[in-house]
């Protein structure tokens, strides 16, 4: 049977957790953001417990539209047989995302592609639990040709060709146990936005940012762009409570055009900030070079709503940023993922991914551990985003310990969340959402 | 009555013409497209006939997810003032665009920006019927001061200021009256892609190339980019069809990387082709600018997948496109295409839109009848793609006469298709669908 399996389902769920209640999450382009997951699930005939579970996370309202584009790919995915799809993961993401037909609606963008990234995850999902592996681990025991093989390598060749990702990854070769090995007993860094969202006010703010030192972290990160004064103020706390030797990161969610980008930075820099965090529009790949140059030596960090690979492969070479931040979510899944970890090490460019969503902590880090057991081969410089809400929901939660990502052990993408939450989160029915109607 | 008149409805329909039965329509990357319209009408308590109509184009798949992404901005739409809305559709513009829970699923690009497009263009629509105007005549009749109004400049500062914008609408005032008589009187030229789809054969493509010259065009266009020996003796046999005196554009469709792009064209060099459209990624601004220092002086066009303003400001920051090839129903609507016009014109760009697909040429051809009156006051090197199928299905459908677009007097955007059409051609349930099932 199992041999012959077959993906039998692909169910969505609409899930949303109203955290505007409290303003976290808050910040200048998302005041009153509910977070929210556009989940997946593929199940199978195989017998055994494995389905596949992944998610789009989105901010609230449109998160029913997520969830329609993935549901209008089931036609695609179910009655695939299960080992065809888990054994050629790379053949399963290019024949989704290059649908002549559907590709019309990004193309490589957006909702569609969103829609594509989730179900590849779930994918990844259901071939590392067959595994039994978690991703990271799935993934740094493949072979450097079987990594290649999961690329699609598309407008990507003036940049990056297989040959040179097949260098890259032999290269990595060397050290890889140690690593593994080092990886498993200390984990990851991490740095946490959870002291600065821009709903809070400074008393709190400074008492989270003292908390997050204590708790180990050696950076935190700060909303900004609403009120240049408030932001003056509130780096000043928050300097004045962590030190000179913490880092402060600052993260303006595109709310500026070049120019105020850059006045407004030069306000904050006596704070000593560590990077700046799209400062303009995701798209804006000439903007963000412009940015860097006059800001040198705060660095410039972009990549959560970087559209796809195409644009990260731009940012690069027009080294408009110092700092690439991956999402799980946002491109087409670990495939397309791949391909921008390699992109950053052709270019020696660390990256440092973009979390906090709901699910986002705990499918990320796989990626970045993966990436220093098998790519870039170093955690310098490299730290995962921590936000402490929401983990609760999920079987097998992001832990961060002294300030660091544990290498999760269980077998898969750990997106799936437990049947209750799905429930009581449920949109517009679960209990949550019907008592406030 | 007419004064406290609301929007009461936002209607979807999902509209699909089974195009790909002949292959009118196929390209390197769309093999078997099925034209299809994500359409949108706005309804109200006005009392008079004028609805708002527009729609997204597609090629069919995924079409319902584009309709759903409409439907789900009806809350933000329906209750709203008619005069309200009609009166400042930059704000109505603004509104959808920026509310941050559904930006999250862009941030304005694919779905969910075509979509707010799509009932942007709706209130266009609606707009211009009540005013009793075509829409390009609506626009031109705008003061500089009312069409600055219309435009979000959000991440535009560095290349084009409400100022900036202000003095080049004010200049073009010079010389408007007699424009309008000349486009009265002359029509606005156009191109036809008709003979060059590739699924048809080479003796087709020679007659038809023929008959587009005896027809009046004085540019014709050929998709180019499955095989390159094809695309060769394609182009040979086209180029012997027209003579030297007409224009052949070549269209890739995104197909290639960088520098397979120069490679290919190389090869299509010595029959001439005017321009290169859409040689690679429409996300890779870099991409075309190398393409373009290596082709110098065949053009590089692209834009009909251009996702923003911000895609269309670094390709001309960039240096990397000698067309701006607008459209329709990518982008945020009408008030999008005025920001995209405006920086064309301050980089002394010409525009040629991208049309053919079901509405495009209806819609489009009002943004460079407008831009001809009211922003680069001239015509030169500049044409609008015509392809003449699907018109029949238009209430106003889009005249072309002896190769000129003739200026449309009807009010309104000119997206509104006979209701025998929508119900006959309605997916899954209209009888030309139900029929296939």
């Amino acid at each position: 049977m199992a041999g012959s399996a077959r993906i039998t389902a692909l169910d969505v769920l609409d899930v949303r957790f109203p955290t505007s209640d409290q303003l976290d999450g808050s910040d200048a382009m998302n005041p009153e953001p509910d977070y929210s997951a556009a989940y997946v699930r593929l199940r199978t005939d195989a017998g055994d417990d494995a389905d596949g579970h992944a998610l789009t996370f989105t901010t609230g309202r449109g998160n029913d539209v997520q969830a329609n584009a993935i549901a209008a790919l089931a036609p695609y995915v179910v009655g695939r047989p299960v080992a065809q799809v888990c054994d050629d993961l790379g053949g399963f993401a290019r024949a989704l995302i290059h649908d002549p037909q559907l590709r019309w609606l990004g193309p490589e963008k957006g909702v569609i592609h969103m829609a594509t990234g989730a179900v590849v995850n779930a994918a990844w999902d259901l071939a590392a639990k067959r595994a039994g592996k978690p991703v990271w681990r799935h993934l740094a025991d493949m072979s450097p040709a079987e990594l290649v093989a999961q690329i699609d390598f598309r407008w990507l060749s003036d940049a990056l060709t297989p040959g040179e990702a097949l260098d890259l990854l032999r290269r990595a070769r060397a050290g890889r146990d140690e690593r593994i090995a080092t990886l498993l007993e200390h984990g990851y860094p991490a740095y946490t936005s959870t002291p600065g969202w821009l709903g809070y006010s400074d008393e709190k703010l400074a008492r989270l940012a003292r908390q997050a030192v204590a708790d180990g972290f050696a950076q935190i990160k700060l909303k900004v762009g609403a009120s240049v004064e408030d932001d003056v103020r509130r780096m000043r706390a928050a300097r004045a409570a962590v030190g000179d030797d913490v880092r402060i990161a600052v993260d303006a969610n595109q709310r500026w055009d070049v120019q105020p980008a850059i006045d407004w930075m030069r306000r904050l820099a006596p704070y000593d900030p560590y990077w700046i965090e799209e400062p303009t529009s995701p798209d804006d790949v000439l903007g963000h070079a412009a940015v860097r140059r006059a800001l040198h030596p705060i660095k410039v960090a972009t990549g959560e709503h970087g559209a796809n690979r195409v644009v990260f492969k731009q940012l690069l070479q027009a080294g408009a940023v110092d700092i690439v931040q991956i999402d799980a979510s946002r491109v087409g899944g670990i495939n397309e993922n791949l391909a921008i970890l390699l992109l950053a090490a052709k270019f020696g460019v660390p990256v440092c991914p973009h979390a906090g969503g709901v699910g986002l902590c705990e499918m990320v880090q796989h990626l970045a551990m993966f990436d220093f057991v098998a790519v870039s081969a170093t955690m310098r410089d490299r730290v995962i985003e921590y936000v402490d809400h929401l983990h609760e929901h999920f079987l097998h939660p992001a832990r961060v310990l002294a300030g660091r990502y544990v290498a999760p052990a269980a077998p898969g993408l750990h997106a799936q969340m437990h049947p209750a939450s799905l429930a009581r989160y449920a949109y517009p029915a679960g209990p949550v959402w019907a008592g406030r109607a």
